[in-house]
């Protein structure tokens, strides 16, 4: 037998689903069945909502957030404040953050961070794009909310240079320091030394 | 916003993951932003891997085990034993016994057990088309080889009712007891109990 299964197209489905990240063979091989045992209607749904997504899923010409438009729903919002740029590395930051309900500016998304190592370098990075927006004069407020990694610092870093340009630019950076309901002594000492020297004054909140 | 992310798109392909068996919300969008990663290309081979599946695969009009042909690989094989056929619930128990390479004879699938509960009655399973198989005069044993479980014993049960008619064939099922390497006192009792009642000669293999 050239394949694994008593099938060939079976193997080259289980094959293709193994390739998912966290997908290993056995989980592959369940999903597939599951999917055999389903209408073929249903299964060309499927097949079809990820190639549609693929060929027909665009970046917001403004943010870079994935959209199904040339402007994505958040910068078409006329409630959200454009002042306000919230800089991130990807879509899934983004989720998260409007997940809070806290926070009403806008975004801009990198598609990464600098890392030399994997071989990113700035200009592989949405940041010409976000000083550019920012050159257009309607930005009071630049937030840095990438990752606290090496690679984040540095990114949060090299924006932030660039950006000193602009007078009357505020460029902040989310606050760091103990999670909430973390124990004191369970926290990394990294974290907790920082928050020791970045104490802020107390308040009821 | 009508969906829950910036995309409709990508909504509905995170939809169709979410609805495949133990996947969740947040790992379908992990899957589905891997694939938007990907060229073109290789999603459409993806999406054509199931699809192509889903149309063209057929099911061994001898044993029923999924086939890209009339006729599986198992049973085309002039190698095996076809005086040997093992029943089995689905295509999975085929997998796994195969991959003891212990086996040599051939399989029926019967496509699940007998279940009252879930209105499975023996008319939609693959019993008649076995006792037809059977009829044929070329089978000398039947190895019953179902899940142990109440649902799997009574499948057995009735198969073992139907094959009773015929002279000269042996009807076996897998042997049951402690497993290799298993510790005794962690044993339950009815498997415990069961493999003193059915006590086998001592021997070294």
């Amino acid at each position: 037998m050239t394949s694994s299964y008593s099938s060939a197209l079976l193997d080259r489905a289980v094959n293709e689903f193994a390739k998912l990240p966290g997908i290993g063979r056995k989980t592959a091989l369940r999903l597939v069945l599951h999917l055999l045992k389903l209408d073929e209607g249903m299964v060309d749904q499927f097949a079809q909502s990820i190639t549609t997504l693929r060929h027909d899923v665009k970046h917001c010409q403004v943010c870079h957030n994935i959209s199904d438009d040339d402007i994505c729903a958040i910068c078409a919002n006329p409630q959200r404040d454009g002042s306000i740029v919230c800089v991130v590395e990807n879509f899934q930051d983004v989720l998260a953050i409007e997940a809070t309900t806290q926070y009403h500016g806008l975004y801009h998304v990198l598609g990464g961070v600098i890392s030399p190592m994997d071989g990113i370098s700035p200009s592989a990075l949405e940041i010409d794009s976000l000083v550019e927006r920012v050159s257009q004069g309607n930005v009071s407020e630049v937030i840095l909310a990438l990752s606290s990694t090496m690679e984040g610092d540095t990114t949060n870093f090299y924006i932030y240079r660039k950006l000193q340009a602009f007078d009357h630019l505020n460029v902040t950076m989310l606050a760091r320091g103990i999670s909430i309901n973390d124990e004191l002594q369970y926290t990394d000492e990294v974290t907790l030394g920082r928050s020791i020297v970045n104490r802020v004054p107390f308040n009821i909140s």
